[in-house]
């Protein structure tokens, strides 16, 4: 029932193309459904892409631009003369045809708007071009369905058949008094099922009414509608008055971006790069954190070089700096990720930062036993008694440490509005790469006596 | 205009339970959101919350249930007698109450279905109860409205009228033939703006009907769900036949799953434990990857120990292992989260092994290149010469092989069918620190001439 991709369609597509085979490419290609086609358009050529593009109806061609990868989009879009650019801005949502427009550059933008057709569509996106787009009015749409409060059912069906028309998915109603003031709700079930006269006063609901305000954060955004359960939400001004709506769909990609976001910092990736990007763009992307890592590599150095005379007379000692590090590092990374997972669930209202840290500090405990234990054993096996008891008791003195700044730091970073996350990445290894070797090196000379 | 819930809040209603001041709760906490009602709820002792929980009607009841948080709710339910929870279960959706049910142990389930009064929720509940958990029949809901092909607009709405007394969200219709196999859909909106004759035959959409199998995996619903912008998808059987929908908020919870799921394995935390779960739970949850951490750790003394006489007579050498290790590590998980992000992404159809390699072979050259570059000169500042050459050409080999094997591992799991975000964590840091020591010692002995 469903499309799979393969490499033979491909082929026998690019040969269709070539060959400007319209009728074959209506039957295969057009008929199925824009998610499949946007996979296709992704795969071929921009040329081969602009071919099969053109062949489709108006709204095909809207569903089908705004499921392309964005690189491939930004690209197609990039081939196209101002006034394409402004037919295919016409046939989007708002939202969509804001977010196009506002990649594009400042003097494509004005040439692009001054081409469209649809007045009250260029003034729409316009408005939308004024919002911060990390925030509600960002992301929210003009296309929704409103109803007047004092409206009885068959007027309503009636007006709302008319703005149905801009409105792809209504999921609801939204009520609104004389002044353009958001009241309340109405479902589409409720109204289907109603009686013609009944007024909307009494069917709508007044209660609870969930709404963000324009200038909202997109995550505020998220969270509000995860909460709550929302497949859109109504975006109001500051006097209350309706100006918008956002679809969970966009909002799924703000939730998504998180996730990937906190991976990327978690892995040390400094910024959002596809994996088609070129190499000098992933190369600068991974720097920053290597970087890093290679200060640490050089203060751990710095650490090591002072205890020179130590590694002379006992060169067992430098056996184990791998282990320390090690260590140290994941046990940090644990502790961090543990920390940002539950201030992303929103799980700070209660509950300070005295009893996460006790609750790490005991975990970080038994497990710095249980480890330092079975560490003992086995640097015995290398070298005499002593360098087990070194081992051991500066394995458990990381794990404990490490553990503590792996729970503060994202701490005190969410106290300073950073984001936590980057403190489960090479931050916390280095922090703790430094620190333990430190203490690995300094309980071996007061050990051994050196 | 939405709730905030402040300790004070709380502190208040604490004193009114045990006032049992029910026309305040009534007035205070009954009116909010369900979502904000949870967020209460979670809050308070069993005690408490049952005390507010059983003032409130039935459908609120049902609502709030659902978003209590997990071991709340597991806690909850387990001190309510069994007609108790059967009487909850009557008010949730099927795939809820499934879900609820699945949780309890096996005699408790059949007690509980004893109890049940409606017996047709108790049959749809059992039926689900049949399915695997991470299966699309395991994620589905027997509430949907579903219309004969055959039928006018006037007697749909009859109908639809009656099954959407169960169901609290449409989304859309489902249209099937005479014999329930699934043909088509139905929007809500196009039912409501027809005429009443019309017959449904020529007005449902029968193109691009898009559907999963009842055993199709819950990753594979998520996938279709996404790619086609679902906000609910039919569930037909082998024979087509419509069994279920499923509906978008319970594969966003497939979706969060999976993104965490990425982030402690990047992380090093097997299970996926709360941070509210018990000191032996989260030491154990730890450990497995700690382990893995010391056995590389004691891998790599076993390497340097190979080398003691080159430490004994250039103790600087040790001076650099940190950094050698932190960089293979940093590289290899970069290398690693990336591929794991394409492939999550499902960005595997096209191309094979070999340009990913390549291309990551370059981007660690480049890095490699600069990086080693940079360190010549600063190991030259702590020993003579031959040291900076030791380092930076080590750093370099150590740079560009965490990067292959960073990104031929989670490809090989892959194809293997293993989650290639097990690459990601403790285990490629691991593999990459053996490695790179063997290099760096390596290196060091033939420049040394030792």
């Amino acid at each position: 029932m469903r499309f799979e991709l393969s490499k033979e369609f491909l082929e026998n597509l690019r040969i269709k193309i070539a060959e400007q085979d319209t009728s074959w490419i209506k039957v295969n290609i057009l008929e199925l459904h824009f998610a499949d086609i946007a996979e296709i358009l992704d795969k071929l050529s921009n040329e081969e892409a602009k071919y099969v593009y053109f062949q489709m109806d108006e709204d095909l061609q809207a569903d089908v631009l705004m499921e392309l990868e964005e690189d491939i989009r930004d690209r197609f879009l990039a081939s196209l003369s101002s006034k394409e650019i402004a037919d295919q801005l016409e046939n989007l949502d708002s939202d969509d045809a804001a977010d196009i427009l506002g990649e594009l550059p400042e003097e494509k933008i004005q040439e692009v708007i001054a081409q469209m057709e649809d007045d009250e569509a260029a003034e729409d996106i316009v408005d939308l071009l004024n919002y911060d787009e990390d925030t509600a009015g960002g992301l929210m749409q003009k296309e929704f369905l409103k109803a007047r409060v004092d409206w009885p059912v068959n007027r309503c069906l009636v007006e709302l058949r008319r703005q149905a028309e801009d409105v792809e998915r209504v999921y609801t109603i939204y009520v609104v008094d004389e002044l353009n003031k958001l009241v309340g709700f109405l479902s589409l079930k409720r109204l289907l099922f109603a009686s013609p006269k009944t007024k909307i006063v009494d069917l709508y609901q007044d209660k609870n009414v969930i709404s963000v305000k324009s200038s909202d954060s997109s995550e505020e955004v998220a969270k509000v509608m995860e909460k709550y359960d929302l497949l859109a939400v109504p975006v109001v001004d500051l006097q209350n008055k309706l100006v918008g709506r956002i679809t969970y769909d966009d909002v799924v990609d703000v939730i998504k971006e998180e996730a990937d976001k906190d991976f990327q910092l978690a892995t040390g990736l400094s910024e959002k790069v596809e994996s088609n990007a070129s190499v000098w763009k992933i190369s600068r992307a991974r720097l920053p954190w290597l970087f890093i890592g290679m200060l640490g590599g050089i203060l751990g150095a710095q650490v090591i070089s002072g205890f020179e005379t130590s590694i002379t007379l006992v060169p067992a000692l430098a056996f184990f700096i791998p282990l320390i590090t090690a260590m140290g590092g994941n046990v940090g990374v644990q502790s961090s990720a543990i920390v940002v997972q539950s201030l992303a669930k929103g799980n700070n209202s209660t509950g300070g930062i005295g009893p996460k840290l006790l609750k790490e500090g005991i975990v970080a405990i038994v497990n710095g036993v249980l480890l330092s234990a079975l560490i003992f054993g086995i640097a015995y096996m290398f070298e005499n008694g002593t360098l087990g008891f070194v081992v051991s008791i500066s394995l458990f003195t990381v794990i404990v440490f490490a553990a503590v700044f792996g729970t503060l730091i994202p701490l005190l970073l969410n106290k300073y509005k950073i984001d936590p996350a980057l403190a489960t990445g090479p931050f916390i290894t280095t922090l703790n790469d430094v620190l333990g070797l430190f203490i690995y090196f300094t309980v071996g000379m007061l050990l051994y006596d050196l």
